[in-house]
């Protein structure tokens, strides 16, 4: 088999970096030459347009750029075949250190200490120490894992929740509908690295977080949420925030992005934004497994990574 | 042996836990009987008053409540028994909690989020990845390691100086005052875990700083001391923040504490400051080990964790 030719199809971001590290190995275009260009046979994608790759008739695999699929299945015109999605080192390190961040800045009382400094009060608050906190991982997955990892290192302990039963050693985990809310019960921080799906859409909301365990007066439940913003319902966070379900929340991500400027989040003392930055996909780290995974398909070899359409991710 | 008395000399805080935890095994005392009681065989201090201990005849041990031990030589009457100070992994995690915070805050550009969010700005900025950045660790000893160890898990690269030559694995080391300029130039984070002595006072000057690396337009080098506030010149510090020498700076600790009022870092927006919290303390943990330690002695064992008077730490 030949060398395939890529079609590269972003939309929200200039792909340039991605089309020099592509084009150094293989053809790529940016668009088809017609609805139905046989000479394309495999797509790299972030949101494409909707119906562009489904008449290709040569098209063989679709690449996610980026862990999350969900901006894939928006397309109804989404051929089928193998959709392959990012699992990769870099990316697992940069999501593990926004999530460390996140969670020692919660824990060792970032907020108050920031808003001492503004009043000239030198006062050392209660601190609990990690080993009384319990940090439990919504989506025991490749990110949620690496996380995982640290956070025990540091002395925190873990619960996770996923789809299917998983074990982890120092990880206590749940798994599916009838776990749910033993999870929250025994999870001071919740860290959401779920995928979004039409299981977990809208997932978080406040009837979710008031399970959370809220143990002690410096305690107080936080929520961290570098998933997807469509798991997540607003303006629960923010009610739950304001009638004390909530201590504190993280926020890298929103159920509309760019978050609108009216949303009360901008301006909210409790909340921390990031412009979904938790984890951004660094070409210089993707591409080069890419374009492996295509040399070994042509090969005959199997694909790594494909996405299981049935589950959604 | 008998199980001998201990008196427990405090200064700054309440002692009632320490006081409560030692009462449990042993005869504990908070002050002697006159200048020379010779009931008492163990100090437990923090910041005794001077001359406290100087005609116990029977003092054979003096404990440090904490790492540093810089406390107890500011006591001109200060007997020539074995010192011991606290070495305890309760701590080391406590720190490197601290430095892990304080360092991916700088690296992640909290400071510039928390900026953009006021403004309702929706931006992700250039980021660097923890591979790219060297953290140098000034003083390589119990704390220095415990969080080098963590720091090396994230991906950071790492430095270390100390007094004596000294090897860690993934660690780049440098020793001694030839080792310090080479140490500098290849250091972005600068994180200052020495202890107090005549060696180190004020060393964190202005000529310091302007050698550690400022690699490119994101970075800028950054200052994280939470060893002791003498070995800083406050002064100096602000100068380097305000002339670019220093892009931020995390400072647990401080020439005078509590910080005045009048001091300009508290209003500095480059500054966070936290009232020497950083790895607080907790006799839960470090009684117990103290204990053990008395008991032995008394069983003919030798003491660990002897400080060096010579070298002062
Ligand atoms: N904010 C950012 O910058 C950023 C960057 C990268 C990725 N992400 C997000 O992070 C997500 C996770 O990435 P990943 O690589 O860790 O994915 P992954 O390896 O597929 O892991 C997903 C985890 O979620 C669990 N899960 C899925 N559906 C579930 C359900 N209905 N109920 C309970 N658990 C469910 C899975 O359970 P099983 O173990 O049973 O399969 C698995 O543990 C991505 O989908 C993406 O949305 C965000
Ligand atoms: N802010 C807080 O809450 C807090 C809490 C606890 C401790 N501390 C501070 O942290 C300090 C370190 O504690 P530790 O347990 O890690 O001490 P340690 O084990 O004694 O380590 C001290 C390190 O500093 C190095 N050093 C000492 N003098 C030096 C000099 N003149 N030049 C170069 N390097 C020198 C030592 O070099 P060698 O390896 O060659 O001996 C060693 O690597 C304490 O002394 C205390 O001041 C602060």
């Amino acid at each position: 088999m030949e060398k395939g030719r890529i079609l590269l199809s972003v939309t929200g971001f200039n792909p340039q970096r991605w089309h020099e590290l592509l084009a150094a190995e293989r053809d790529v275009v940016l668009k088809p030459d017609s609805a139905t260009d046989p000479s394309i046979t495999y797509a790299v994608v972030w949101k494409q347009p909707p119906n562009i790759l489904a008449k290709l008739p040569n098209l063989r695999v679709i690449f996610s750029i980026g862990a999350g699929v969900d901006h894939l299945f928006n397309d109804p015109g989404l051929p089928d075949v193998p959709i392959v999605r990012v699992v990769a080192d870099n990316l697992a390190r940069h999501m593990t250190e926004y999530v460390v961040w996140r969670v020692i800045d919660h824990h060792r009382q970032g907020a108050l200490y920031r808003a001492q400094q503004q009043k000239k009060i030198w006062h050392e608050p209660l601190q609990r120490p990690a080993e009384d906190v319990s940090v439990g991982i919504m989506g025991l997955g490749q990110l949620g894992r690496a996380a995982a990892r640290t956070l025990m290192g540091l002395g925190f302990r873990l619960n996770g929740w996923s789809r299917t039963e998983q074990a982890m050693e120092g990880v206590t985990t749940f798994h599916g509908e009838q776990g749910l809310i033993p999870f929250l019960n025994a999870t001071d921080i919740l860290v959401v690295l779920l995928p979004h799906t039409p299981a977990t859409e809208g997932i978080i909301s406040h009837d979710l977080l008031r399970h959370l365990r809220r143990r002690n007066a410096l305690g107080g439940a936080v929520l961290i949420n570098a998933g997807r913003g469509k798991l997540q319902k607003d303006a629960d966070i923010v009610r739950a925030l304001d009638d004390g379900t909530l201590k504190e929340a993280s926020l890298d991500v929103f159920e509309v992005e760019p978050l609108p400027k009216t949303s009360p989040m901008w301006t909210h003392p409790k909340v921390f934004i990031t412009p979904h930055a938790a984890a951004t996909s660094d070409p210089e780290h993707l591409i080069p497994p890419m374009l492996k995974q295509m040399d070994a398909f042509e090969r005959g070899e199997p694909l790594d990574h494909i996405v299981d359409r049935a589950a959604g991710y």
